[in-house]
């Protein structure tokens, strides 16, 4: 199979908008090299596009994505680690200001997490990867009379707060976090509605945001 | 800090345009589950975003987003391994057709490993990240009399056409590759004039795509 | 000269994007015909495209522009009136529910007649076509104190509010406007700061819409 | 009824969306003043809007239109002409470089005066607008056996035919355009396919333009 011919129509098309709009933005962005304020830690899921739900242009987010925006614990152990690098690479050498993880509704990561809650084998890596968050599974307690939809909600949130708190595992990025330079975010959207949620740190409430626009794009019909 | 205000303002851009134009997208979405056909594999870089180059909507591109879009080889070891995770997801839940492994020019990772080769201690993420591409830094052979530029452009190439390797180390994707099911590509962006380059399996070269295109945009002077 | 190639290089952009998210639209719109419930009465400006400040899509908005936003008076004299034409067009045909008068600042029709009142010659098209407001210029009064630029402002205000007047004047669609099947409407388009404002019936003042999100925009940077 | 609330959503989006973008633009272009190369004329239907089609920008695009892209010929009578005045504002104050015709598919005031050759009333504004056409039909010649759709394919284009020979009968704009400084060109727009043509001068035909581009779009389904 060759290259998508459909990759290939939605490159044209960034071609003549966007590229066509900025390209002296993107010729800046490389000759100064790149300098985001903002690292945001989403999921892979196809619906929940950083750059997309805060319309962000070329330079604005540096963006890390695995299934369920997972931010696994400090491990110093010698290994590969793929967020932990990130990080690294956001903190010391781009100097990013703000770090957002960014969960979502309907996240098929935390559902299979929900169901099945043992990774069976060693090669069983979703069950592995997800084994990050039961730590939030604890936090969230049992289902109870919670419906199915209200109990993976609240696993979301809670798997967000999580991925926040193992970010204070990190030696290095704890300090800056503590001299005020560097500031962490939890944050939730909801695929159904379009409905963004930000995580209030005092309650620990996801409270959505634009709310009032929110509600009048669904009140008023386009024609 | 509070949660900066420029991505409140983005999302309201995302409120009353994107979504406001694609509400019943997200619904249906929402409804349905996500069904992409297309896996990315790209750089965290705010300068890449995937769903910027291919101008794609919400559902289409199931995105992994990692320092150097690096794919690390099979390792059945038991323990947490993102990418693998998100493959073993996009392949057996999502049922993918095509996985593009999207390098681009200037990336920090690879200047990083390039300019300082060996992982310094346990806790350097990075090093310990980028030491992943060493196979691709082999294959590529001494700098020589190529320019620093050169070199890095060759190195970042290299290093897109190792995560191509590393994903035939996958038993359960290398077959479904080999059936035909599922087809792997390679992809490089080029930051200063936002030229993608396909890799031609057959000459093992990055060939630009819709070059007339791009050749038209520079030579015309937009007023 | 040939045609221009920016706007070819245009025509594709409208193509890779606009067409390619709304052809089922475009073909709609071409099998059922348009159906626009707004009518939209404003100049030639570049910088005043009611489309763009409206957001509006193929089929929304059925537009008439010349110099100044001008609806002449009505005048069953046998000649062809492009204005009158477009209007009996919208409402007899098109059963417009709304008509907008959206006049701007620094419109070169209204300077060109503050500055020069009267029509020099027979074949001086724009004193001819701008004497038209010369009922706007009599209800501003002299300038007195104003600066030329407050001077300016409340003509091209007292110049929508006059073609407003105008609309009146037409005895088929005074009537439906006394029965309430048509509203009539005006509204100013502020270049330099892009503030809509509309005028309010019962005060006869243009007040700014939407001025929260107008005031966030200018006070967030953007990075 | 009150000012649209759907429009004021729409000004909402450009609020966030255009003008974040553009807001150094539209200050620019307010204290410089417009400097538009090219002039419109085109028609009032709502689904042909020549800032969407040529995908311009603000400043790009000096914009006349009315029912059926009319250009009435020369007449200094001494009474108000819309179009006239917007030539010699384009012309003479804007120094526009090029002048293109816009005409399109499924045109309801062509159809009117297909339909219905003569002006009925002098209060029939549409039938007194269309007679303008007449020399158009003329030279279309009679309905023959021509489908009714070809036959007024063959008269809108006519038309826009006629409109450029009418440019040629004012003075001032004739001297310019046979030195060279001006240029005039009639294009033609298909609502259905989105298909933009221009005349060819030589032949006389309306060419498709960028059909590469149009066939691929059609061609490639987007999933």
């Amino acid at each position: 199979m060759s290259f998508p011919a459909h990759l290939i129509d939605g490159y044209r098309a960034f071609l003549v908008s966007r590229l066509r709009h900025e390209q002296d933005r993107y010729r800046a962005l490389s000759e100064r090299g790149q300098s985001p304020q903002v690292m945001v830690i989403g999921c892979c899921d196809s619906r929940v596009s950083p750059e997309v739900i805060f319309d962000a242009g070329p330079g604005e987010l540096f963006v890390v994505r695995n299934v369920a925006n997972i931010v696994p614990p400090y491990a110093p152990d010698g290994q590969a680690h793929g967020v932990s690098a990130a990080l690294e690479f956001g903190i010391a050498a781009l100097k990013i200001k703000h770090i957002v993880v960014l969960g979502h509704a309907q996240c098929g990561g935390v559902k299979a997490f929900a169901e099945d809650a043992q990774p069976l084998t060693p090669g069983d890596f979703i069950g592995q990867w997800m084994a990050l968050m039961a730590p939030a599974a604890e936090k969230t307690g049992p289902k109870g009379s919670l419906s199915p939809a209200e109990y993976l909600t609240r696993l979301e949130q809670a798997n967000v707060v999580n991925s926040l708190n193992n970010l204070m595992t990190f030696p290095r990025l704890r300090k800056v976090i503590e001299r005020g330079e560097v500031a962490v975010h939890g944050a939730y959207f909801g695929v159904a509605t379009g409905q963004l949620s930000v995580r209030d740190e005092a309650s620990g409430e996801f409270l959505p945001v634009a709310q009032e626009e929110h509600a009048r794009l669904f009140a008023t019909p386009r024609f």
